[in-house]
């Protein structure tokens, strides 16, 4: 690329970023509940979102519906007809409670922002942007309702039947709506989908630490959840001596450190104690009983899956050396994703393009994305989050890592036409 | 002692030993809470247990009197006229919550079995047995009433104004108390008091882990009480790498380690941390703040001291090694209390003339005898508690250590005689 299309793109893209932080800050007023950012699935701040975002899609050409599962979705055509194919651009428009403003909307406003930067240009492949109703899970506590409703068969949707804390289900919740929105297009996968790409904070202190704008993402990690229950004896605190003790939280405190250690061993593995919780809990009675909740994290199935079993051996070698009781329980396992190879040369080289420094890395949180994946190429690009700040009113983006994403993007368009032109210009199937 | 005379008290203490089990039966009936043994200081409960020892104490020519404070007192009258001096046999009449049968009344009832067992002989002391009226702080959160208003002037009592459940002030109940029994004579010390003696149940498994029934008290521990927070950083715990974390548990784990190693090598020290917790506290998120409670106790006050001081500086020491914040707070110490070191003899020589093993311990526990050891020469046993536990349901004594405690405490009798004459059979001044 020449350095004056840099140059002219760099122009451009510095409006367009000063404009996707306007737009964020006029999303995070839309909520349900005064004072913080709250919008869940299907609620009446979500409508809000999408009033307000409706006129900023169709001033750029774009045809603008919602679907039946209250996802955003907006087309903005190829030059080459009906039958071309379709890169959908997403993110979410729903947050958790007293949420940052910029989790998911950012992605969705970035998608918009390319559009814009095309200036009118039509591509060889239509641009669909996806606004997804759901991926924190906050209403139902199933999270990325948005992207498996459009993915999955209803024969695969298990989970239609948990119910919201009023007692609603999401069948229920999804009819309601269907009724009370008769304009709502079907929520189905668009057959000529030939990609999906995704911008999103990183929610993380990586690109921080390493004083990047952004990193391209390869995989998004798969996740181990344990409980671990540690069984001793209660007893007086000034009575027993220190080796007639069974203390469960002192075997709990050397299995907390064994775990963090393994961990540190590893490269790209994570693992958290998050809650721990000690019976009979009195400052002067030795615990006999400490229920602690294990979380380990890697983009390899193996090494995570090795790290659980090191981990759960650790708990039950320094139960047995204390005479403890223990109780192991893997309760949630979720592979790993890894992206499509090409869609991750893609990103990297329009972040090359962009001339950006960048690392490739992994996800160490889910995304609409990691639902995508099972279906169509994914590609992935995070944006350097301030203090590693997310879910928390404190979230932030700066102004200059947004006008870089931009110049990416348009890059990742170009690119990703000789990307669809390579694979014989048809969908996947 | 000739093998005759223990052979005799071996017989006569075995009935005595089964007496007492049955007294003690009967006192566990006197609660004020159905379904468990729960009594607290000037309750009815309580006052049910004077009404059952006060025929038990009269038929053994015992004067039985309830002072002003709630406690029993019954004396039993030295052959050696008015101005002969006191043996105080004492323990506590009040309960924990959900309490067991022993703590506290199995000592009142050896007192009396004690006299019991004199069979009517006059010793050249009299014999004061106090059921005191609260020992366990469970209705005000101050333990030692009993105790403490027998032997502490008004002027010292700066905790009459601590309230209850229902914000009545101990001076309230008190007054109260005196309005309803008119009779009750006043909460003082018998300025002819020469000693005082307690058994108790240990309440800790050191006596059975020396397969002992019986040991003689040389000291209660001095007792510190911290605080300990850890502040980092709570983070998602699956986009933040593990050297880039600040994790507020994974700190406290560590220091709890270190401390259990610090108690672990002292000789007679013992710490506890009894209470954890961790804020925000998800199974998936990074805590960034753990509350700690430590509980360190030993004999030696300065080596309790040098033990809290190593503790706050390995917690001082991990929080700067990490990155993170700490508050340490020591915001309650109670000095460690020695025995008469003659009146520890005497219960050694006892314990050994009724034929049993024995050891000097330390108790971990406060006792009433903590209270009165500054004001007499004080003496203790501890009975072996059979799994350690004490402050439950399943609390026990074994009858066989009942029987050779009471024997004990014959001979204790005996040398206490022994005692006083050397001391010029005169009160201390």
């Amino acid at each position: 690329m020449s350095t004056e299309t840099i140059s002219k793109r760099g122009a451009i893209s510095h409006g367009l970023a000063t404009s996707v932080l306007e737009r964020v800050a006029t999303i995070a007023s839309c909520t349900e509940k005064p004072g913080e950012i709250l919008r869940t699935f299907l609620s009446p701040a979500m409508e809000e979102v999408h009033e307000r975002m409706r006129p900023w899609l169709e001033r750029m050409g774009m045809n603008v519906n919602v679907d039946a599962a209250g996802n955003l979705r907006a087309v903005y055509a190829s030059d080459a007809g009906e039958s071309s194919p379709v890169l959908i651009i997403g993110s979410h428009l729903d947050t958790v409670p007293n949420a940052g403003a910029y989790d998911g909307v950012l992605g969705v406003l970035l998608g918009l922002a390319l559009v814009e930067g095309l200036g009118g240009r039509r591509l060889p492949y239509s641009i669909e942007i996806i606004g997804f109703s759901d991926e924190e899970g906050t209403r139902f506590g199933v999270p990325f309702l948005g992207s498996r409703l459009l993915t999955e068969m209803p024969s695969e949707t298990s989970f239609l039947e948990s119910r919201d804390s009023s007692g609603v289900t999401i069948r229920q919740a999804l009819a309601k709506y269907r009724v009370g929105h008769p304009g709502v297009t079907p929520s189905i996968f668009n057959p000529k989908s030939a990609g999906y790409f995704e911008f999103h904070i990183e929610q993380g202190p990586l690109l921080e630490s390493r004083n990047l704008s952004l990193g391209v993402v390869e995989s998004i990690v798969g996740q181990s959840r344990c409980h671990v229950v540690f069984h001793g004896s209660a007893g007086h605190a000034g009575t027993s001596p220190m080796p007639l003790r069974r203390d469960a939280l002192a075997a709990a405190a050397l299995w907390i450190t064994r775990c963090e250690s393994i961990a540190a061993g590893g490269v790209g593995l994570v693992a958290t104690v998050g809650q721990i919780l000690v019976k009979p809990g009195a400052v002067n009675v030795i615990p006999g009983t400490a229920l602690c909740s294990l979380d380990v994290r890697h983009a390899d199935d193996a090494e995570r899956t090795n790290a659980v079993e090191a981990m759960m051996k650790e708990a039950r070698d320094i139960a047995a050396e204390r005479g403890l009781g223990i109780e192991t329980d893997e309760y949630h396992t979720q592979p790993a994703v890894r992206f499509d190879p090409e869609m991750i040369s893609l990103a990297e080289k329009a972040v090359r393009d962009a001339g950006c420094g960048h690392i490739r890395m992994t996800s160490g949180a889910g995304h609409d994305a990691m639902v995508i994946a099972s279906h169509l190429p994914t590609g992935m690009i995070f944006l350097r989050s301030p203090g590693g700040i997310s879910h928390h009113p404190d979230e932030s983006v700066l102004v200059d890592d947004v006008e870089v994403a931009i110049q990416a993007g348009l890059c990742f368009l170009d690119e990703f036409a000789l990307f669809i032109e390579k694979r014989g210009n048809s969908p996947r199937e």
